[in-house]
Order: C-alpha cells, then sequence, then structure tokens
C-alpha cells in the first residue's frame, strides 16, 4: 500500500507535534509546513525546526511577515497590544486571536497539498479552542474541508485528528508517542522561559496536571516562586 | 446610511478593475488589495496601481513571493513552463491555473476585512472562469463565503458581483461606467504588450468583439500582421 502523503501546519506547539509523531505512527508521509506570519512567539519555530531535525524531516518555511499589515489587530502580531494572562477561556484572551489566521495558514497548506498531489492537510486543532478561536471550530474546519475538495481538479482532505480532543487528551497521546515536549514551545510571550502565565501557559501546565503527569516545561513563575520560597526559609 | 466598506482584491485586469468602478457607483468604500505571488505577468500590478492612483485610493500591496515554492506547477508561477495558447477554454489552458490561487488571496483580503471591521470582501469572478479554473466556480465561492463568515466574530461576506456574467457583460457594464480599459492588462505572458494569442488574450479580445465595441488594447499579434500586410502592399 502506497504511504498517504500529508501536509502539517507545524507550529511548533504541543498539539501539532503531536500531530506530527501520531501522523508518523499511522504510516503518513508527513511535509511539515512552517509560517512564519511576524508571531511575536516566534521561537516556536525554532522550535518546530529541531523536532524536524530530531526526525530527520525538511521542513518548509514561508516567511509571510508581509502581511502583517494586514493583521496587526492581536497582541500576537502587534508589539504594542500587552498578552493577556489568565484562564484560556476568558474572554480577555480574544485579544490573541489573530484576523482569519488559520484560514491563512491552511490556504498554503493546500495549495503545496495540491502542487505536492498530496492526499491531506492536517491540522491540530483540539476542543480547547472552540471557545477563544472561532477558526478552530468544528464548523469552521468542516467548510474548509469542503472547501479544500473544490479549490482545485486535484482534492484535498482536511484532517484534523484532534477536532474533539481536549489538551490533556493529546497530551496522553503524545506521551505514549514519546513525544519530545520539553523541546515544544506554547507561551505566547517568546521570552527565555514559558511565562506561565499567559493563555497557553495555563493550559499547557492544566493538560499535564490534570493527567497527573511530570511537565517537563520550565516556567518563569514557577521558578519566581521557588526562589521566594527559598529566600524565606533562608530568612527564618 | 453609513457606506458600506469592502476589501476588493484588485489585479490590474479588465473583471476586478471593472468591479472597482462598479463598487463605487453603489456607494462602497473600497479598500484594494494587490498581492504579488510572483505571477509572470506581474506587470498587471503596476496596472493596479495605476488605476488607483486615478481614483486617489490607496492600495495595499502585499507581497507574497515568499510563496513561490508552493505554487510552482503553473505557467504563471514558473518560467520554465510555457504560457499556453490558444480559446481560453481549451483543456491546455489548465497549465495556467495556480495552485489555490484564490483561496490565498481571499483569506489573505478576508484577514484585512477582519481587521478593518469590513463588511465584504469583493472577488470578480466570472462565468468564462469556470470550465478552467476550480476556485471560480459557483460552489468554491458559496463554500468560501460560508468560511468567512464562521471564520471571525466579525462575520464577512463574500460578494462575487460577476460570478454568473460572461465577460462580454462586464465590459458592457464597464463601458457604462467609463473603465479607463486602455489603463488595465490582462496577458499572462507580461511582456511589452498583450501578446493576443494567451488564453486571456483571445477571452479580452472576444468580450469587446461580441459587443460590436473598439477594444482599446495594442495587441502584439495585430501590429504584427499588419506589418505583414503592409509589406504585401507595398511589394505589389
Amino acid at each position: 500500500m502506497k504511504a498517504e502523503k500529508a501536509v502539517l501546519l507545524l507550529s511548533g506547539g504541543l498539539d501539532s507535534t503531536t500531530a506530527l509523531y501520531h501522523l508518523r505512527a499511522i504510516q503518513t508521509e508527513v511535509f511539515p509546513l512552517l509560517i512564519h506570519y511576524g508571531q511575536r512567539h516566534s521561537k516556536e519555530l525554532a522550535a518546530a525546526r529541531r523536532i524536524c531535525t530530531r526526525l530527520n524531516l525538511k521542513p518548509m518555511l514561508v516567511d509571510l511577515r508581509a502581511i502583517q499589515p494586514l493583521i496587526s489587530t492581536s497582541s500576537q502580531t502587534n508589539e504594542a497590544i500587552e498578552v493577556p494572562e489568565g484562564h484560556y477561556t476568558e474572554e480577555s484572551m480574544k485579544l490573541t486571536v489573530v484576523p482569519n489566521r488559520n484560514m491563512v495558514m491552511l490556504s498554503l497548506a493546500i495549495s503545496w497539498a495540491v502542487s505536492l498531489k498530496a492526499d491531506r492537510v492536517v491540522y491540530a486543532a483540539h476542543a480547547g479552542d472552540h471557545t477563544i478561536y472561532p477558526d478552530c471550530r468544528p464548523e469552521f474546519i468542516q467548510t474548509m474541508n469542503q472547501a479544500a475538495q473544490l479549490c482545485d481538479w486535484h482534492s484535498v482532505e482536511l484532517f484534523s485528528p484532534f477536532e474533539n480532543w481536549t489538551k490533556s487528551d493529546i497530551v496522553r497521546r503524545g506521551l505514549e508517542l514519546r513525544v519530545p515536549y520539553e523541546e515544544t514551545w506554547s507561551c505566547y510571550k517568546g521570552l527565555a522561559l514559558h511565562c506561565g502565565k499567559c493563555g497557553t501557559c495555563v493550559e499547557r501546565k492544566e493538560a499535564f496536571a490534570l493527567l497527573n503527569v511530570v511537565d517537563p516545561t520550565v516556567y518563569a513563575d514557577e521558578i519566581e516562586e521557588e526562589g521566594t520560597a527559598n529566600h524565606h526559609v533562608m530568612a527564618t
């Protein structure tokens, strides 16, 4: 049987990295697509590259920073807007929505899939995203799947294996597949360490905590707390 | 009444230029979006700019040439593939299809529309395109319209006023609106003059001929024929 070919939108985060390992486990030939759209947390792309190197895959990196003037209403694409902190389902997190980001990325992935005569485009949206990100909702994904099948004489299927999974479900599957989560990057702030306070850090922590497994991520806020705790100990 | 705001995908060709004049005639505030995707006939963008200048509009030009590796299977994005000549509905014209081009351009137009809180994205696909270009078919446009309404909390409508018009219908409307067709650019070859032989030149000629009106375009093949004819006259 010929292996399926799939273009994967790989951000370097926890979800799409798990999707990469998941696809390889089901014998799919993966073409990872990395997109630099001027995201504040472009550190994630370095993570994506490291993961590709580890798996001996050559990713396609597209520099899309020229579209910045079209999408500058988000904290992720505009330095002047502060990244909100708190639980990732809070209303304030809508500031992190990049206008129509997923359609832009999917459309490029579909272009490449058509060029490669690939079978699928894979996209790692999950159930936890639905509250805040309109372009992660099942109805959006279904519509884009229809569009993917109409946009060219070669039809491409859009596959989102985690559409109804929680982040914990993803981590559970990833641990089975030995995904090196310490190599992945989630934090929206894109500083030296994961901040531990932004929506995506809170969600990441929660995913490991709910499974009662060790989270290999080093969070800046936990180091500070430990630092403070030690200081208290020493002072007494 | 507040004027509608619309982002228009403006190529500098006959169809989208007519759409621009049409939108202004119906009191729409237009935000023209010009995209350089590495097209062989990037001359069209200079035409688009001239038309914007004439109307005192400031277009947004996005340099998307970085996506070239994803879309290099077309004669329009790959210098090594020759532009086919003949009638624009012939099978050979499928070589000119740029993989998923319209979804990419629409997605960027929708991003900008969301950022601007605009009402619509306008796209000048017409009935003559359906045979060759899958991403001009009504079913594709309808699906993208649904996606445009789901992709963000601010809903955008996709409007394609010429979806069921022939190219002659467009020119008829354009002549009423005094569209300066001599300023527009269609030819896929992108040389000094319109070649007169590629699919889009053939279609352009036909649109004026069917209306029995003067086509202001200077076509290279007609100059050559006139040259030959004159030569014959002189030789006798």
